[in-house]
């Protein structure tokens, strides 16, 4: 993990590749890519000669697999090859968490990188469509119905979310090229799911909301007349202002967690992991008495049972899969360059890139409810950020931690009231020092002109109150869940609260599972697709 | 056309704005796309009582004309708007053929506003998605089988198109920004082409080609062993490469004629024309007696006879109208703000994006051999380019026409030669002079070498070869269609060159039309979707 940092004044042209892993991958990937297409292409003779290994159950996702290395590898090989040119065209950004960075003279990292990430991995999912949707496919490698027999209409679907990508990826693009207006941004992940929503529309698409069978036994103790078991109801023209709201809300919560190098990164890489582990629960090929013991995972009867439902569910999470398995691919290849020190800058190119990929993976498998759970961290974050977000409590430009460049650690950042905050602030401030989420710094009221300035970066440690004195609040920690990690666990190194979220975001994947078909099997009583 | 040049000392803001045409467009185009919506949207009592117009025949074409005026009123618009932005970030050029115009201080003009016009046109195409292919439309609207009644199969048709046309536009956009060389450049529509190969192939595309009659006559004449009437016969691979090669052909000839402005986007706005009245031709409206006077055009039965096949043709030709009839409306928007003198230029993004369109159409329309037509003056100024490309003769580094600041004409640029031109240039060049295809400046042999350079601004008239003294090829204009048409009809103002350009692809498409339906029914005899 030694960088290369400093080949020449101005650039930092990325860690050393992994050479041996490179070398030995690519073989692999293109192995696992033609093995399925190896009996239609080859003559029978040869084949009675040199037998094959038996077909895969999923020859499809077998090639995806290949495709999510060749997406890994061509992260790795791609980022430091483009990012001179990037830099050049003033594409780049100073790392503010590095001892001797500068805002006026760098040293330059290039930013936006997720633009030849994202590139990669439309074109290798552009290559791979023959593979699950090929008539040449059909017939050869189906193993029984409900498994591979993708009828035409999937097709649709994975063109439209390959267009929304594609959006989602040039208006990033443009969004980093021109600097638009936060406020102009927020409708952009809208613009790129319009594909999605108008072909969702188009094909009639489904609208209807499952309501479980616990609201109604709510609803009638309430005296508002309940119902018996689950009910499902229209929301009609509602159902698309939520399906709207989803790549909104998926694209923005992660560009939002960010400023420490690889963290943007991290957190789409294990949602993608927690999305993937999710859609592999509902193939058909784990044991029954393991789904039932963990809570009935996916209906352990689908995709056993040849009905139409089950058949559609395997189908709608394997398509899943081929988004999600190159997603990772990409992203931990472009983890290599971003993480700490960062020799490449994810942009927000990434984050839409990626935002986009989770909400058209869950509208078109219509797992919406379950996406969201993946996003607590995110959630939560957001919540926490409502007072500064919406007024109640000053927010600075930028909330990223502060580095203190005498310990080489990161320390909350903080939010200085130069005079006393209203009284709405402060018991905001209070409502959160009382449940820990902030850490706040009081001066005694008769200090309060002189030493405020001084402390702003953070690293005075708050008076004691015990003193009897009247006291004001003087500073709060930012509202961020990094900056809330930090007063947590004290100061960190940057790598280290990269882990530490990447940790919570994997507790709370647990947690998330934990509630999808723990809780959910009992409020929906099974019936949950 | 007054241009309110020179707002700023650096930037030019575009012409103003045709107001009154957009305000009387806007409502225009609203009723065209609401009209085919009401019926389905308005409570049928309230319809009683305030009837609508007839529905017309085809109402997603005529919501396709009112999107083409929005992308028309949304070219002019947002060009200007965004200029001083791609300005900043350094999309911008100088102007080579006026005067006082600079390398290093310009006056600038934005360069790769095709990027806002592709995003217009893409993000149009996506909320027209519904007008065709929704199902809320099937039924109501449809007046008959082969009319409007699309299958699920054509929404996947019109997706990737619309997924090679996004790629274009970005693989573009990014050709602007970082200058990607020549070599580097030509294989960037065929990756642009990929979705629409790959799921031609996936649906198990069409590989047949027919061969007329004639030619089977002609090989038996010659003793090949002929065949009476068309024969069909399967490329195979052989087929792919061919649509492989379209999109490079149609990107690349119209990015090859530029440097006057106007000119590609008027070449691109003629085109689409030219395939928009094609398709037109065969849409089932036209009395039996005007097609089959205009030489069996569209096979006249064609959409009347209910068979399968003139469906097909039918459809495949509105689907390609639904494409040409909105860029017909952005590149006329666009030329708006790029015709002579420019306040805006293409870049390399509009000349694919509009290419990929051609091609896209082309491939999935099956007319490819039809569009190869309405190329013609492309065709020929490449192949009066090759001594260029080829190295018999030399190639400066630009080709355009030479600027005289005196007469504020252009006349043909040349190609100097210090020293005699070696013998297969010579030979070249006398054959080019005597077809009239280069203009030759010749010296006398004994002044060899005091005023070559001089002259090589080209104002010089080729000294006459009467007198008898041995001479040498000094300079020979620049082998292009622009400079040929400089040579055929003197020097001429810029916007009067890019005036001819137009017409000589108008005629050129007069006689497409021509080949198409008068040598090509008697070589195909009738047969020819």
């Amino acid at each position: 993990m030694s960088p290369s940092r400093g080949h020449t004044q101005h650039t930092q042209l990325g860690r050393p590749l992994p050479t041996l892993f490179i070398y030995t991958s690519i073989p692999i990937a293109l192995t696992l890519i033609a093995h399925p297409l190896l009996p239609l292409f080859v003559p029978q003779d040869i084949l009675d000669k040199f037998p094959l290994p038996p077909q895969p159950t999923y020859p499809a996702l077998q090639a995806n697999v290949g495709f999510a290395l060749l997406a890994f590898i061509g992260a790795v090989l791609s980022v430091p090859k483009v990012g001179e040119a990037f830099i050049a065209k003033g594409l780049k950004g100073w790392d503010q968490l590095k001892k001797g960075s500068n805002r006026n003279t760098g040293p330059w990292i290039p930013e936006c990188l997720g633009l030849p990430c994202a590139s990669l991995y439309l074109l290798l999912m552009m290559l791979f469509i023959p593979f699950p949707f090929s008539h040449i496919f059909q017939g050869t490698t189906q193993h029984g119905p409900g498994r591979e027999a993708f009828p035409k209409g999937e097709l649709t679907l994975y063109l439209t979310s390959l267009l929304s990508l594609m959006t989602a990826t040039m208006l990033g693009f443009i969004d980093d090229m021109f600097d638009i207006r936060w406020r102009h941004k927020l409708p952009i992940p809208l613009i790129a799911a319009v594909p999605t929503l108008v072909v969702y529309y188009a094909e009639g698409g489904w609208t209807w909301v499952v309501l479980p069978a616990s609201l109604g036994k709510l609803l009638s103790y309430l005296g508002f007349g309940g119902w018996e078991g689950t009910k499902s109801i229209d929301l009609g023209f509602l159902y698309y202002v939520y399906l709207a709201l989803l790549p909104t809300f998926t694209t923005n919560s992660i560009n939002i967690v960010a400023g420490v190098n690889g963290v943007e990164v991290t957190q789409a890489f294990i949602i993608a992991l927690s999305v993937a582990f999710n859609d592999l629960l509902f193939l058909p090929v784990w044991p029954r008495w393991l789904l039932v013991l963990l809570g009935n995972i996916g209906n352990p009867d689908e995709g056993r049972v040849l009905s139409w439902a089950a058949g559609e569910v395997v189908k709608r999470h394997l398509m899943s899969l081929y988004f999600m398995v190159p997603l990772i691919g990409v992203t931990a290849g472009f983890l290599w360059h971003n993480w700490y020190p960062a020799s490449a800058f994810p942009g927000d190119t990434f984050c839409y890139f990626t935002g986009m990929a989770f909400a058209a993976v869950a509208i078109q498998g219509h797992f919406s409810k379950t996406m969201i759970l993946f996003f607590l961290p995110q959630i939560f974050n957001f919540i926490l950020s409502c007072p500064q977000l919406f007024g109640l409590v000053e927010c600075p430009r930028h909330r990223l931690p502060h580095f203190n460049a005498s310990t080489g650690l990161l320390t909350p950042s903080r939010v200085v009231f130069d005079k006393p905050p209203p009284f709405k602030t402060k018991i905001t401030l209070e409502i959160l020092e009382f449940f820990g989420l902030t850490e706040i710094e009081r001066v005694p009221v008769h200090e309060e002109s002189g030493s405020t300035k001084t402390s702003k970066n953070g690293d005075a440690k708050a008076h004691p109150t015990g003193s009897k004195k009247p006291t004001r609040i003087m500073a709060a920690s930012n509202l961020t869940i990094l900056n809330y990690l930090l007063v947590v666990f004290g100061p960190m190194h940057e790598q280290t609260l990269c882990l530490a979220l990447g940790a919570v975001q994997v507790a709370s994947s647990a947690l998330a599972f934990g509630i999808r078909y723990g809780v959910g099997s009992l409020v929906y009583g099974g019936d949950r697709r």
